[in-house]
């Protein structure tokens, strides 16, 4: 299948959507766990989480503001603080309803019957079901003009992870986890270790 | 395993390389074809790819302006053009040796033994062992200056993917075409399809 700038504007829209989604590939799958100033939670699946950088520890998401993420964009500009929470095989159903369109008022947490868990000294709720969970603090967030869709920027301030899935080195086995990628707007994958490669030198 | 803010500083700088480029989750194993005015080639593996939008459909990627990748960078600027190749099980070994630090004059096609195609509109070099490849023109770029790395946003403008690969529904079966997942910084990942569900809705 060849495809030229033309034919990819020609594409019928619920195609297009299934079919560009798909080709930027594997990605992370993350239930992103929010509240308001009243503690009301939200909770959304995301596979638009990428790395900027390790020093300090950023990532990027990317949201669409009147889409149904819009809850969760709302919260993090109110609050400053969210939760990324690694979907595992157990989950993924649940954390796939989230996708629903539910009311402001209802929690997700509550509608796809997953645990919300609270630390002392953080604001955002976090997934309990979840083997790997981030906190996260707002650090940027601006406009991509090119598409009406917000860059969302975070640094990683709190990290809860299993022991047992942390090598020596730092390598986190999310494999091990059982965490799932996804790919296109709604498919699922299993992940299976193939190799851990060494660092490249020329010859 | 609990880390706090102070305590994620405090990590030796290459565990926390390791350690925090894992906990953004899985990525895309793709190869980018550049080349110089004069077509001079260049290839280099990137797990940095994000999707921003499908109408019009926008990748976006995260590069070091200083780092290995930056003959990378300065092809996309001087042509405004390039190719996202997919990565797949038979060339991840020869794609992930394009991560070496060759000199400008060294082509890593040569070097890593992976071959050229050209196609006689696009002005990039594509990857002729990859299955699904992508034509990109550079859209839009700007530095984060929160921490000085370049965000690359391109559009798709060509796309040659093997017909039996895509559904009906426009879904690619990127686990078909043995496309690799990346995870950490070195660390390669066959993956298996585990369902496709349908649009949430409430209830």
């Amino acid at each position: 299948m060849l495809l030229k700038k033309q034919e990819i504007k020609e594409l019928d829209n619920r195609y297009r959507a299934l079919f560009i989604t798909a080709l930027s590939g594997y990605k992370s799958a993350n239930l992103i766990g929010t509240c308001d100033h009243a503690k009301n939670t939200n909770l959304a699946i995301f596979s638009s989480i990428f790395h900027i950088g390790s020093h300090p520890p950023l990532l990027g998401m990317i949201t669409r503001p009147h889409s149904v993420s819009r809850h969760t964009l709302e919260n993090i500009l109110q609050t400053k603080y969210y939760t990324i929470n690694y979907v595992n095989k157990s989950i993924y159903q649940q954390a796939h309803q989230t996708s629903a369109c539910y009311d402001k008022e209802t929690s997700e947490f509550q509608a796809v019957g997953l645990t919300e868990q609270w630390q002392k000294d953080f604001t955002a709720p976090f997934v309990k079901e979840s083997r790997i969970q981030l906190g996260m603090k707002l650090r940027e967030h601006q406009s991509l003009t090119i598409n009406n869709t917000e860059l969302v920027i975070g640094e990683i301030t709190y990290i809860n992870i299993k022991d047992d899935i942390v090598n020596e080195d730092g390598y986190v086995a999310i494999e091990q986890a059982e965490s799932i990628a996804i790919s296109s707007l709604d498919t699922y994958h299993n992940t299976e270790l193939l190799s851990h490669l060494s660092y490249a030198k020329p010859n």
